[in-house]
């Protein structure tokens, strides 16, 4: 297993633009494709080579499997990586990636695979000692299957899309009589999104936070932990904010999920970056596992800046065969907060704003990590997903971590399209995120009362 | 002594930026002042109230003592905090800004005053048994006084501005028939400069490097050690690198110069961030107190990085009457680098190159900081230092930093003025930069074989 000398990014935008930075940092040369709408995409500028691999539609370029295998061979790499999103959980891709003799960056297609079917998941975190929430045996035959789960569990009930993720295909149901029309249109969201109306149904837990447990894997059996995110500042089921550590935890439960992760990972006989996700109740301390992720997550810089740890060079590494060696107890330091910029406008219910960036100031100094692919200049197109920045704040603690977040914000400057700044500079003064007690819920009771979310924000 | 509430920025460009920054962490309101040159500067965009303090010549706008304290009283400020450079090592100012009723952002002045005259500083030193290079007894009453200094000392001599700094009014000299001649420069450029000829001369020491160390002392006797760093990469006296931690040291090396640091802080009963500069013999271990800056240096960024102690919000603080609780005992993490870029090209001898900045697109990601007050289209003035960014790099080691540095510099743009990023960049792929065995003269060594730098850097 060398040590890998040309990757393929198989991606765009900000991720593009963060393996490329990883694999320039280990002296490993880099290829990136466009589609015809990236053609001045900072990701192609900063790459050693780009190669144009079809017209803007994602399915006719970023999708295409065949492709990017045939441009990464022609090109003389030695490997892929799929970045988030996109192929990056596509197990199919992995095995072709393998079988014309690259090193995927990722686990193995088995293991994608496995994580991937949630009932599989579950059954081997169960079998591995990881508290589970209660759901159906798989996907889900018929819909009856789901209305007898609702009369034995009870609701709310969570409908999720088997090949799903970003909250696509995703339904909270209060009660029996919401559940046909729910399936039907979770079926049909779930069709368009991935080609694949798979569903899969379990009990919904409410007054929960969103936590997980950043995981890295060699390939010679080592596991480490970098700690937890907490991610539940949410708006229907898509993260906007993240943090780490995460808030008010005892330590007792902070290793606990750490713990539980290693297990999890090492029972799966995973290799590279993952993450295990829980939904955690704060007053009683139980957790519950929802999924693992087997890619690098968007939230990942919070856990680099407060460990130090480049997540995605140490992708690269484990793929090229080194061991975690200096990474097995990593010192947290401070605490990071992570804050997604979209092309969205926040007084109008989040709608895309698709448009030419006229200016892209983003804020610097101590604390601060904007992770980009724009620029002034740049045309965010409506082809792709919304995210144009990923402000990252460092602090001693939580609390200097939202003044430099505030004063950040305050001093980003983008012009020609909608974002969602003033929503993060709103979300920083409510009381229940300053205090740390928000659960997943907070954000959509909060933003329901609407007269205060335009006047907050404009 | 009550907390600051509103602090007037006695500077521009970048150090203002940061100054603001940390203040606005802190809560701390701001006012800017600013030339008619600096009119559509960051630093008055980001001030809560800017105010225009005369025309473009330094010396009818930032450095007017009389206009600033007004400017401090009438905008209802509490404080001044007067950055690097213009006033900040200005005693008189310091008095004149507590006589107003207003905080110091720095130590006293009569300490301002002690670390300013070369000799006192030095018997100071001398006292509290820190090691000292020989020199003359204060200012030089006469020519003759120099002459006699290098009979008894022997040569090569420094020739130094007694109110210098960044380079100014001073003079290497190799025997003495070089010695009237380099005098009568010296107190020209010095004259012209400071306003001021006071010469001071001491042993030249060459094949050693510059480190210094950061200290940072309160109000109710608390001093601390943030560490040292390495200022080597010199050329003409100015810095032009900067590192934390300096490589090549023992740890009974590194101890030993934040001890006696920590002593000379304490013995001149020293209140805010100094720095205490040494040149050290890396061969020997040997090293000589040279002398001491009582303001926040240029380079702190380095030791902000690996201690994660925020130097100039703790200015504040300290200023305001805080104790050092928190930062007695920084654990210092990974290396950092410093690099100025200038707007100077570097293959015309450093000649100054102002003018408009048509694009100015930093790097980011992980392990990248950039201070900085340039954006897209700003004019970098001819009236003012040529300092445009401060590209600070971070990594777990110095490897590291230098392989993201090599990342960084190739990613920066700033089209239609010539910087120093192909020094830099040039810098980077040096083998004694690279073995971090480089000495204060190496640059000016190095530099002299000028057909490596011109064809290298272009």
């Amino acid at each position: 297993m060398p040590r890998l000398k040309r990757v393929l990014i198989a991606n765009r935008g900000e991720i593009a633009v963060r393996v490329l930075r990883a694999a320039r940092d280990l002296g490993i040369e880099t290829v990136a494709v466009y589609s015809t709408a990236d053609r001045d995409a900072r990701h192609v500028a900063l790459a050693d080579r780009a190669v144009h691999i079809g017209p803007p539609s994602a399915s006719a370029s970023y999708l295409r499997r065949e492709a990017l295998v045939h441009v990464a061979q022609a090109s003389g790499c030695d490997s892929v990586h799929p970045g988030y999103g996109f192929l990056a959980e596509d197990a199919d891709f992995a095995r072709m990636v393998a079988a014309a003799g690259l090193t995927w960056v990722g686990p193995d297609p088995e293991t994608i695979t496995q994580m991937g079917d949630k009932a599989r998941a579950r059954a081997l975190a169960a079998r591995a000692g990881v508290p589970v929430v209660a759901g159906s045996d798989g996907i889900l035959r018929d819909d009856d299957e789901a209305v007898q789960f609702g009369r034995e569990h009870g609701y709310p009930l969570l409908l999720k899309a088997s090949a799903g993720g970003g909250g696509k295909g995703m339904r909270v149901v209060h009660g029996e009589e919401e559940l046909m029309p729910a399936l039907a249109l979770a079926r049909q969201e779930a069709s368009g999104a991935f080609g694949d109306d798979g569903m899969y149904v379990e009990r919904y837990l409410s007054s929960v936070r969103h936590v997980e447990v950043q995981v890295m894997a060699d390939h010679h059996g080592g596991v480490v932990s970098l700690g937890e995110r907490d991610c539940s500042v949410q708006r229907r089921h898509q993260k906007l904010v993240e943090e780490a550590p995460a808030p008010c935890l005892t330590d007792s439960v902070r290793n606990n999920l750490s713990e539980t992760a290693v297990r999890l990972a090492a029972a799966a006989n995973y290799r590279g970056a993952g993450t295990v996700e829980y939904l955690l109740d704060t007053a009683t301390g139980d957790f519950a596992f929802i999924e693992m992720n087997t890619r690098i997550q968007v939230e990942h810089p919070v856990t680099e800046e407060i460990t130090g740890v480049d997540l995605v060079a140490w992708q690269l590494r484990v793929a090229g065969g080194e061991r975690l060696d200096g990474i097995d107890s990593p010192v947290a330091r401070g605490h990071a907060m992570e804050f997604r910029i979209t092309a969205e406008d926040p007084t109008a219910d989040f709608r895309p704003s698709p448009g030419r960036i006229a200016r892209f100031d983003p804020p610097s100094g101590p604390g601060i990590r904007c992770d980009t692919h724009c620029y002034s200049g740049w045309t965010v197109s409506p082809y792709y997903d919304s995210l144009i920045a990923k402000l990252v704040v460092h602090g001693t603690d939580r609390d200097e971590s939202i003044r430099r977040a505030r004063r950040a914000l305050d001093e980003f400057e983008i012009d020609g399209v909608a974002t969602t700044l003033p929503f993060h500079r709103w979300l920083l003064d409510q009381p229940e995120f300053i205090d740390g007690t928000h659960t997943t819920s907070y954000l959509a009771e909060r933003l329901a009362r609407t007269h205060i979310q335009q006047e907050a924000m404009t």
